[in-house]
């Protein structure tokens, strides 16, 4: 791997999402500082972060000289101000309140190395908002991931009016440079991308299974069986497009008043997500509702898409 | 393979979802014969399974043996009798128009063997009104399944009041048999489930797009890198499910108001899928106009999908 843009990567918040970061970014050939207020927190995100090595490297995921080589390159911080000496790159991950996140950023603008870019993984708050005061504003910046980011590629990037083009441009590079594929979002929206056409699909899965149409385990059928088999490749406007000889154009041309008439029959209201609703798709669904049948199928999910990255990556669009 | 329920499958009607079908059919074991009213269209679906076949057997997708085994098993008829006879399933692919259905289902229902499933791809019309009143209602269905049924596996299966539960059962079972994944819709509903939730994307997708805050490919890349990961093993709801320790309950006991406000904010309305728009969403979403290259890409996109079904079908959920 090439020399990383940034040696040096602090993470300020180590819960799932920070935690996660720190793979993301040993992996970019940093090393990686954590600091969390409560340092439990902290120390336990550095064993969940060896743990979570070991695990790959029994399953094949990560070489064992990665797995030694990042053996001390994770470090837990009590201080604020020595997690961030030397980080030429933050990556917040702190609670989604903005009175909480302006005093974050606050503390980070007076503490970081001066020219260290701060990013945060909120997916609910307008950098605008948290940052866009603080005397560093100019180098402040949304970067939000998916959780868990070391698995999901996607980042969300959000700069304020005062976060300069070469903190973007530099926070593009050195999440590329990581292995997360960057997007820019040009202005604050509720939700970001991701999370709204998420909220989309829940909207409705939720309508078809409470208008009793078909159970949850069909409805989710539809979607892993169907249509995420061609998303998971070429997306939404991709799908449209290559399902007509000429194109999305075409395409439209064609089925434009089918969507018309299915998108006036959509439920337009949000769910009640009522304690009944969502016991009866958790048992339609069979996943099971223990803590450790979650546990080890969320192990399963995260493995099947490091193979379908896998497989992107081995045969990419011709 | 174990040997299929049924020895003979006909199709009526072969254009792209029909001569699809073909290839589902012979996979199963079944010998497939083909009528269209256009009998032209009949010998080029014909000349399609032979190239498709080839192809795929130049990209290690199908064995020579297969190939040779199928050579003979697929053959055209002129005549709907013809094409019938021997058949214990009968797979229609015509126009989706009621009044021309109608007419399709009369005469099937009077051609095919007495026993004889016929199982309709529509997307749009229900089974009740176009097959409810044939003699033979009890022994139609509808199989609608996702272009190119060869390639996708999801089939949504509907019934009307007069089909019988065996026919359903059996038809369920053969297709699975397959190599398909049926699910079943309880009653008929605009859309089914799978154009629904494509049909809530597309809503969102060109929301944002045009909203400005994102270009297309951006959009889609929420889609692909990110939401699609995750969706195309465990759908919407076993993504809710697997985002929370204890499951989907406690997911949206935590989110229920995030989900709120961004429903909330989502589009309604449907787009007006106007030039300038589906223009620019060709134009940055950059995989070509011209059809050469649209078929390049769907024969990638085709490939990427049996690639993913594989890696499915090698790692089950545990």
């Amino acid at each position: 791997m090439s020399k990383p843009i940034f040696e040096t990567a602090a993470l300020v918040g180590t819960g799932v999402i920070g935690r996660s970061w720190a793979r993301v970014f040993v992996r970019g050939g940093c090393r990686v500082r954590l600091y969390d207020p409560d340092p439990g927190q902290a120390r336990r995100a550095l064993h969940w972060f060896h743990e979570d090595v070991a695990l790959d490297v029994r399953e094949g995921f990560v070489t064992r000289a990665d797995e030694a080589l990042w053996r001390d390159r994770v470090t837990v911080h009590d201080d604020m101000r020595d997690a961030l000496k030397g980080a030429g790159y933050v990556q917040e991950s702190g609670p989604e309140r903005l009175d909480l996140k302006r005093a974050i950023y606050e503390a980070m603008d007076r503490t970081a190395e001066p020219g260290a870019i701060l990013a945060s993984s909120t997916s609910a708050l307008d950098v605008n908002e948290f940052a866009g005061a603080v005397p560093g504003a100019w180098r402040c910046i949304t970067a939000h991931p998916v959780n868990p980011p070391h698995i999901v590629p996607l980042v969300e990037i959000q700069s304020s009016a005062a976060t300069k083009p070469e903190v973007q441009e530099k926070t593009i590079a050195f999440l590329t440079h990581c292995g997360q594929k960057p997007v820019v979002l040009k202005r604050y929206i509720n939700g970001f991308l991701l999370n709204r056409i998420q909220a989309a699909v829940v909207r409705e899965a939720f309508h078809l299974a409470e208008s009793g149409v078909a159970d949850a385990e069909a409805i989710d059928s539809a979607i892993k069986d169907g249509l995420a088999l061609r998303w998971a490749f070429i997306g939404n406007f991709g799908t449209n497009h290559l399902n007509a000889p000429k194109g999305i154009a075409q395409y439209f041309a064609r089925f434009a008043d089918a969507y018309r008439s299915m998108i006036g029959d959509l439920r337009n209201e949000p769910p009640a997500f009522d304690k009944d609703t969502l016991g009866r798709i958790a048992r339609e669904i069979g996943m099971g509702e223990s803590e450790e049948e979650v546990k080890r199928l969320s192990q399963w999910r995260d493995r099947m898409i490091l193979r379908l990255k896998a497989l992107k990556k081995d045969h990419p669009r011709p």
